[in-house]
Formats: C-alpha cells, structure tokens, sequence
C-alpha cells in the first residue's frame, strides 16, 4: 500500500496525491464531505450543518472541491437564483471510501478522548 | 452514517468526533500514520518519509497521536537512547480504515489535478 504513495521512498511533498490528500482531509473538506454524502445542499444549509465554518472558508473549500470535480454547483434562474451544492460521480465515489472512516472516528473519539 | 455524527441537526464543533478527525486527519497526522502503517520507524526515518514535516511539527503530531493511544513510543536505553514509534492496536484499526481512502487518493489523484 505503502508504495503506491512513495517516491524514492518518500510520501513526497509534490505528489499528486498529497495535494488531493490536502484538499480531501483538510479541516473543512472532509465535513463538507460528510454533510454532502445524504443529500445536495444549499449554502445556507452547509453553514449551518458544518458548525463554526466562516463564509470565507465555505467559499474557499467549495471552490477547490468543485475544481477537483468532487462537488457540484447547480444554479437555478429563480428570484432569487438558488444554489445547491451536491457531490458529483467521483465525489460518491470518494465519500465511499471516506464513510468507514468517519464511522470508525464515531466509535472511537469518547474512548479516545476520555483516556488522554 | 450522518446521524452518528450530527448533533442537533449539526456536525458540532465541540463534538468528540470533530476533535479526533482534526487529530487523524491533520495535514501531518494522516501522513505519519501513513508511514507507519507498515513498520515502526524512527525519528529521522519520519522526518524523511514524511517530506516537508518540520522538527516542530513532527513533534506536536506524534504527541498528539500518542495522547490519542494511536501512536506508542518505545525508548531503548542504549547509548545513544533509540526511540521508536510505531501503531498502537487502537492504531492499526485505525489505519486499516485509512488505507481505503488513501488508496482511493493515489487511483484518482492525477486525474483529479489534469481536470482542474
């Protein structure tokens, strides 16, 4: 497993999939993720559901999501235009591999938290 | 899976799971339990596998993932003392929970940055 990810045996800073790995597990990423893996959701909805997120970071994070064609920003012409962000084909994808994750952390954070 | 994470409709900042995912999933912590998922290593050897971590911050994340009970420091009392750091149990399945994801990035990650 190890291998895939090295370079001259290192977890080389210019890798690919250290600059997904960045974008994918950053701090706001991976809840943006999370919220987005049962259903699209409007902005207002993302701010509210990913707690203490700043409108300046939603932005920023959504942005890098959508160019990494993991989220997908849907425009409706109403009046006003509405906005619903939802994950794309390769975001499920990824959220699939992500989930097991977040569930192992579900099960675990009180034990690991209340033995530190 | 949204469920066991959301608390009053919200994945809430102070929540045991948001705090563990900052730990696990950190910039560095996510590479250095990367690096150990095969075999313990050293200092040095981290801080080569590991491009780009600092002495600092290679120092605050493995504490940070030894206060979690992820990471164990073993110290032989030669001359100069030999430090190791390797997986916990708690570490391994942790990792084996990780490696999906991880290897998920390295399938998709050039395809991801040739589309942006």
């Amino acid at each position: 497993m190890l291998d895939r990810l090295l370079t001259d045996g290192k977890l080389a800073a210019a890798c690919p999939s250290r600059v997904v790995l960045d974008h994918v597990t950053s701090k706001w990423g991976v809840l943006l993720l999370v919220a987005l893996s049962e259903r699209s959701m409007r902005w207002g909805e993302l701010r509210r559901v990913v707690e203490g997120i700043s409108e300046k970071m939603l932005a920023q994070t959504l942005r890098t999501l959508e160019a990494d064609g993991i989220v997908d920003r849907a425009v409706t012409p109403s009046v006003p235009p509405r906005v619903d962000y939802s994950l794309t084909e390769r975001g499920r994808d990824l959220v699939e591999h992500l989930l097991p994750l977040m569930g192992w952390i579900a099960d675990n954070a009180d034990d690991i938290l209340a033995g530190r």
